[in-house]
Order: structure tokens, then sequence, then C-alpha cells
């Protein structure tokens, strides 16, 4: 069984996409919690209430520190998504983790962002646009079949 | 003597800032190539021109990862400054590697970005926002003395 | 399956607390011999009296130490609690491992605690005070779902 | 040169009675910061204030980690004193991060500590009662040369 | 379960030799790709054609090391097998992996290559010539039995 | 599961008796091949006849570290028994293989050799003298229950 | 100081020219022993003659692993040099130990070698033809000027 | 400068032997403590007698395991003696630490011996029965050259 952590992006479906693509492989995903307000809260939620924002975000990116490091330490395979909003840099983080760690690395994004990504990409071992772009590559990867 | 890694923006003189505030101690910086058109052109420079854009980008950013790689496994710390223009994700990407390494990582951003930086920062023991609270803090380690 | 070691305080229900709350979650929780006679005399019991108390501890901490060490080893996460009572020197100490070993650490005190155990917190994901925030935490990494 | 780091107690002034000891051996010695009022105020002091004691302390406990962190992963040799006073949780989660980081461990404590310290000598290459044991060892180690 | 990954020369049937040899055995084999066609077009087919030869190459290798890395990882015994045709650098290479992980490493090869290959075969804990005798080992590595 | 690796003497039914011992605990024992004569002729049944007794015996001993790295790497617990014959330095080439892979050390010898074997038992967790005390301990380490 | 270990071929005067283009640098070369005699013959001039030439070669690949153990292990970088002569498969097998332990790895050869080094290029941040490039790259890492 | 340590037998001047072989090479030496009633005797004489010789011994070998973990660690070659007296365990001890640390691992013994080490003897880059046997190899290993 590959475990495959998909980071980054949570604004679009493109993990359900990869999933599709994966029908009847020997693959578990992994990834963030994708329930933006939730992710955002869960810190003070549980925690109890902060008056200053840094350390209301504080608890809460920490809480999400438990699940990224386990599935990020499992995974032997990391995809990280960069969309076009917002700033991203927890996908550019996880991706230096995973590259640290030895994982192998899959990077995604629209040719817009390639200068700006180039030190990701160039710690990856695939640099790709689209989701079934992904799930191709963990076929071939597990099977030896490429796309028809 | 403590090796400090000055990861992240290029564009303004924050790092000679935290190195005249370090005066007299023992402390050695290194930072990446911050001559942003070598940086860029380095790959094809030395080892032959490209014709698409991509590989240009791959070839400079996979020699300039040749010095990161070394100065952040040497690095006691590692100091991360997000500044005002450009995407800098390969500063959050240096974050990452020197989180997943074990690094003491020190985040420097204004507070306009907190709330974008959270995962990052919750990876940190200290987030500042000048370079002289950075000299500060690498006084108080290295000789237990508190600014005036 | 999310492996916790619950360590520290042996003289209250804290550890069923935890499990009633993480009830349908894909969680094993490991922890010390709880019975407090057994584990102060395990090593004598079984390897042989010693005339000096010094020793007599010596043996029955290291076969303690045996349980600790792969439970340590094989957790995905390290709740640590320090109750009202004694040193606990032993909670602060599987504390320091569990940090030096890279896990995710919960550390859970009553606010009377908070100075003395500053620097344990420091190096913690999350800090709380009652068991049912180690399940509201264990519930939402694991499935991404706050408390009602 | 063998690097040793002298953990816990702050309050006496064992740390130079070891030095003292060791006149002529090849010995460096680190520590923590022993300025009290430094080091609960260091995080503040250069972070900024904080209206809750949990933060105001948490700042400073992080920063206090950056030099401990490196002091622990540099030395050779640990040693942990626990004095009569105060909980000395830090000196035990000290001793925690170096028992798990393959440190030799050398704990220093009086009698009446025996019992509630028992996990942490276990975990000890030499458990002593007095500073001038510890530089016999270390002259010892060193120089092959036991006291007169 | 034991992992055995099989490295090196994909022009013959020694694997099913191998596998056949094992019959019954509690072994698990992993090996790259064999489709010598897909294996060296896969780069292109997925992630897009390139018009500069080394490029094709470079986009093909980085996937096929997705799998090598991962099955490398987590073999317990690599057999790396030395054909009569071709370079075989990425034999040589897999090896010299193998090696640095600390693998149990198996040699196969023909007398005629045992001058050039005393490195790697100095790095080995068998060197053979045979398909049988890999499965004669792993039958007494796993079973205590020798060939009647 | 625990996993059990018992090294050291093979002359006597000692791993029977431990394993007759855990009985309903959760443990899986291995060990060396027991087989003697098998043992020393391995490498020369498989890869062929030496003339010097000395290759005779590497190539056999090297077929053994196949085995004995895979079982000692995955082992929680190393129990070593040093009998009353021969020259053992094996049993205590694997304990030191042990110690240094930070497995738990269970060190089984008879009182005559308290002496030479001090520094393998130094390295410890348990020095036992029969069977029945391994077991006990396993039974312990596991239930927490002591010997009636 | 920068540690370089120029590895492979040894029939040309290749680490001579990278040494003359690094003429200033902080850098130090360290590398195989180029005699190629010795380095044949090592292992029986000082261990004893061998009947068979396996053993012989075993004996003096076995020296010269203790040389590049250390220098592989010490070495900011690895440099790879494939000639045009020989199988060079140590040069690979250099190459794969030097990809697993993480070294910053640059690899030189003609462009006929292109397809059969594709894995060993993969894993590489730079490939290059000639040692003058090898020298610019070290240029650049260490002082961020590119060749004029 | 090459780190050798020098473990095992002590009732000989093989240590000079070696060391006289090394004129003029960059090597430094380390070993145990080689006073033998000191080795002996240094727990209890820092740390107070002991009625019972087994903790006698456990304290002294401990103390003397502070220095061997040091001195093993910082070693790139590890050479062990066995001589014709005593069980010497600690001997072979060191050389199953050194393995799994993977130092490059030199034994030496007379040829009696042969068949009982042959295990330490296969995990060893270097057998040998003399000490200028050993300087010949670190002559060879740093300057690549051969006796005369």
């Amino acid at each position: 069984m590959m475990k495959v952590y998909l980071a980054g992006e949570i604004h679009s479906d493109w993990r359900a996409e990869v999933a599709a693509g994966c029908e009847g492989l020997d693959v578990v995903f992994t990834g963030p919690v994708t329930d933006h307000a939730a992710s955002d809260d869960c810190g003070v939620a549980i925690m109890g209430a902060e008056a200053d924002k840094f350390w209301n975000d504080h608890k809460g990116a920490k809480l999400n520190a438990i699940r990224t490091r386990r599935d990020l330490a499992a995974a032997d395979v990391v995809v990280v998504r960069f969309g076009d909003k917002y700033k991203q840099w927890n996908a550019a983080f996880d991706a230096g983790q995973a590259a640290a760690m030895g994982k192998s690395l899959i990077v995604m994004h629209g040719a817009e962002h390639q200068h700006a990504l180039k030190e990701v990409d160039a710690a990856a071992l695939a640099v790709v646009e689209r989701p079934e772009q992904v799930a191709q590559i963990l076929r071939y990867v597990l099977e030896g079949r490429l796309p028809a």
C-alpha cells in the first residue's frame, strides 16, 4: 500500500479528482483538514479563547501540525498543489518539510507560477499541472502502466 | 561559534542590520546568493543555455540548492524573513526544511502576514518584526544579556 | 490507527476519561504500568532482592524502561499529565524524551503549575487542563470535527 | 575537548565548583542562562509584552530553548542537578532530552530524592551527590586518573 | 515477511527464476518497471514532450526514482544483477544506494566481471552467479535449511 | 506484538524455555539458525567451496549476518545468553550491536561470568540467570503482572 | 571550508584541472587513491597473498572502502566523473552512496553517455562535461560569482 | 585528521606499536583506560563502596562507558585486538557497537581464534595479525603508499 499525502490548496476538489483517477490502485490518501473554518478555529474551540489573534492562530496551527507531521512522516509520496489564490505559504512550508524528510515530492501548479516556484520544483521528482497527471504517475509507479 | 542562516527576502539590507546588531558576538552568518541576476542565471551561465524557461530555472535552482542545503545543515539557527513583495515561496520552503531538520527557527514578518504565516510561526521558536530583534535574541542566547 | 502514549500521573482515572471520550476513533492507547506496587517492586520480585534501596529501585526502573521506551518510540502522540501530588519528575522526564524524539506532545496540568512547567509547555503542540480536551484534540486531528 | 552541559538548579554555585575541580582538563562547560530574572523576562523584553502570563512565559521559554537545544546537541556529557527547592521539572525535562539523544548522563541529587528520581537515575551512567564527584568523573574519563 | 528488491538487468527472466526457487517462502519481491519502453517514455508520456533528449530522459528517470526509492527503503535485502550487455550504471547506482542505506546486499554476476565489480562485491553479504543461489540464500536465511 | 530476538548460546534449549514461559503473551521470538552444522557450512554449500578455512567461514558468517541484521533491527527487546562453553564472542558482538541500535537489552549468564561481562551488563536493562526470568520480565512489561 | 570528494575516473588529470580552477577558494578536495597498481594490490601487500583472484581483489577493495567511506561521509559535495574507458561501476556505486547519504552530487560525463547515465543524472544537482565547469560551480556556490 | 579508536586487549604494548608505525601520519589515537586497577575501581573510588561485587563492577563499567561511547562515536576507524588471555567479551562488545554505528572496523587476532571470531571478522574491512599491519593500513588509507 502506497501512502500519498495531498498538501496545499483546499478550495477546489482536486483531491477527489486524484482519488478518482486512482481507482483500483493500492493507495491511501491523507491530507489536511479541509474544513477551512474548523481548521482556523480548532485551537480556541478546544483549548479556550484568546484575546490576541496571533495566539488564536497559534493554538490552531499547532493542533493542525499534529495531523500534518504524522501524515507527512508516514507518506511515501507528498503531492503539493499551489492554486490561484492566497499566499499559500503553508503549501511551500509542507513541501520544504517533505523535501528535508526525503519524501518523493510531486508539485502541481499552473505555468504562471513556474518562476516563483523554481526552488520547490527543483526538489521535486515530478512537476505537473493537473490532478489526472498525479493519478497517472501513481498508476505508473505502482503498476508500470502508462496512460492509453 | 553559532552558525545562523539568514533565509528569505533579498531586496532589503536586513542581513546587514542583523549583523550590525551582533557586533562582538561569536556568530557566523550564512545565506543565499543575494545577487538576484546571478542567482537566476547561474545554471545556464555555467552549464549552457536552455530553450525552455522551466529548465533554465531548474538548472539554476539546483545550483543554488548546493549552497542552501549545506548552509542549512550546518546552521544552529535559521532566520526566515518574509518581505512585502513577491510570492516568497522559497522562504517558506526553506522554513519547512529547517523545521524538519530540527533547526531553531526564527521568523520575521510584518503583522499583515500573521494569519497567512501561522503554520510557519507555529514551528518557530521566535516570531519578530525587525532585524534588531534577531540580534537581541542572538545576544541573549549566547551571552544571557537583555537589551538595555 | 493513531498510537497515543499516556504518560504521567497514575493516581486518578484520567486515562479512562480520555479513552471514553475517544469512543469510535481509530486510536490505541499505551501507558506505564499503573499498579504502583508492582511498578515499584518488579525488579526485585523477578531478579532477586537488594539490600540497598537505590539498587532495588534501579532494577525496577530499568524494567519499566523496557516498556516506556518501546511505547514512546511507537507513539504518534504523547500526552503527559502532571497531577497535584508528588514530584512527578518521571512525567517531565518522559516529556523530555518525547520532545527529543520529535513526538507530538500534549501536556495536561492545572493553572497553578503553569510557570513551573513553561519549558515543557513550550515544547508541546497543545496544553490542556482536562481529559476531555485531549479526546477532543484527537477527534479533531483524526476526523476534522470540532466539539459541538 | 570534551563538552559538558550543566543542567538544572541555578540557585547555588555548583557549576563553579565543578569547573574548579576540572582545572587543567580539556573541558568546556555550557549551561542555561543563570540570571533568573533575565531568563524569565527575555521573551517579552525582546518581542513585546503579553497580557497573559502563559504567553509571557511561553515566549521566554522558547528563546531559552534555542540555547538549550544547541548546547545539549553539542554536549558529550550532560550533568543534571536536582536541588532542594522548587519543582525542577525543567531539570527532569532536560534529562529526558539528553537520554533520548543518547548523551552520557550524570545525575546529581541528595539521598532524599532517590526514590522520586529512580527513572532518571536508571537512564544515567553515574549518580552522584556532590560537585567534586562530577569533576572526579570527568578527570577519570579524560585522563584515567582516580582521586588520591 | 521478508522484502527483497531485485535490481539491475531487465532483459532476462532471472526475477522469475528467483521467485520460482522461493516457492512457499514468506517473501515479497519488488523491482523496477521491466517494460523497457514504458520505463524510458514514462516522463514525457505523462508530463509532456521535451525537445531535448536529456530532459526527456530526466523526467522519466525521476518518475522511476519514486518507485525505486520507496522499494529500496522498504527492502530487507537488495539483490543486484549485472548482465552481459549495456553499461548497467543504474545497477551499480542502486547497489551504492542500498549499501549506504545499510541494506543486506547480494550481487549476481558472471566471473568475467569480477575485477570490475570488486568494490560492489566488497560491500555485499553474498556474491553469486545464478538465480537459484539467491533463492537458496533466502531459504536458508528464513528457514535455516540448506539445499539438498 | 512485541518482537524479541534471542541471541547467543545454541547448545541448550533455553529458547524453548523462554517461549514456554510466555504462553499467551503477544510476543514473537526470532533468533539465529541453531543448526550448528548448517550455520557453519551455509556459505560454501550455496556459493561454492573454499580452499582456505578463513574464507569458508567468511562466506557463512556473512549469510548469517543477513538474518541477524534483519531480526536485530526489527526487535523491541534483545536477549543475549552466555553459556558455559566456547568463546561466545558472537554473543557479545550481538549485544554490542543491540546496544548501539538502542534496543532494550537483557543479558543472561551465570554468576561466574559476572566480572568478565560487566561492560555488557552495564548496557543492559536487566541481568538474569535463568530463562523463566526472561519470561517473567516480558510478561510484566506487556501486562504489568508479577510472578505469583 | 567546503569539502569536495572527486570520485570516478583515475586515468586523466581532471582532478588537477578542477583544483586549478578553484584557486583561492576555501575548498578541500579528497578522492580515491589514484595509483592504480597500489589500489589493486593494497590488500595482499599488507595482509598476505591470496590464491584466488576474487579474495585478492576483495581484500584490496575493502581497504579502499575505509578511505572512500570516510571521505564521502565528510564531503559537502561529491563529484563523479565517468570517462571513456572501462566499466566504471565503482563510479556509479560511489554516486549511489552519495545520493543515499544526501550529498550534493555533481556528475561529469560526455554527451555519448547521457542515456545510460540518466538515473545517476536524475539524482544530481548538476550535470557537466568539463572540469572547469565544476570549478565554476564551486566558485558560484561559495562566492556567488559567475564566470566572466 | 583521522581518529582511530584502539579497543580490546590491554595487557601488551600493541597500542604503542601501532602508534610507532604511524609516525608522521595525521592520526589521533584514542582508547580505553589501560590502568587495569583504576578501570576496575573507578566507580566505587568516586561514588562510594558497594557491598555487592555486581554493583561495584556496574558503577565502574558505566563510568568507562562515558569514555568508550564518546571515543567510538568520534572515531573514523575502530581497531579491536583479541589477545590470548581472558574472555575479552568487552572487545567483542565494542566491535559490535562499532559495526552498528557504521564505523570502519579492523580486527586483530591470531590464527587460532579465526573460527570463533568469524562473525566479527565478517563485519570488518580488514583482519590482521600484527600491529604493524594496522599502521600500514592507516598509512595506505591516508597517503596511498604501500609498505616497501
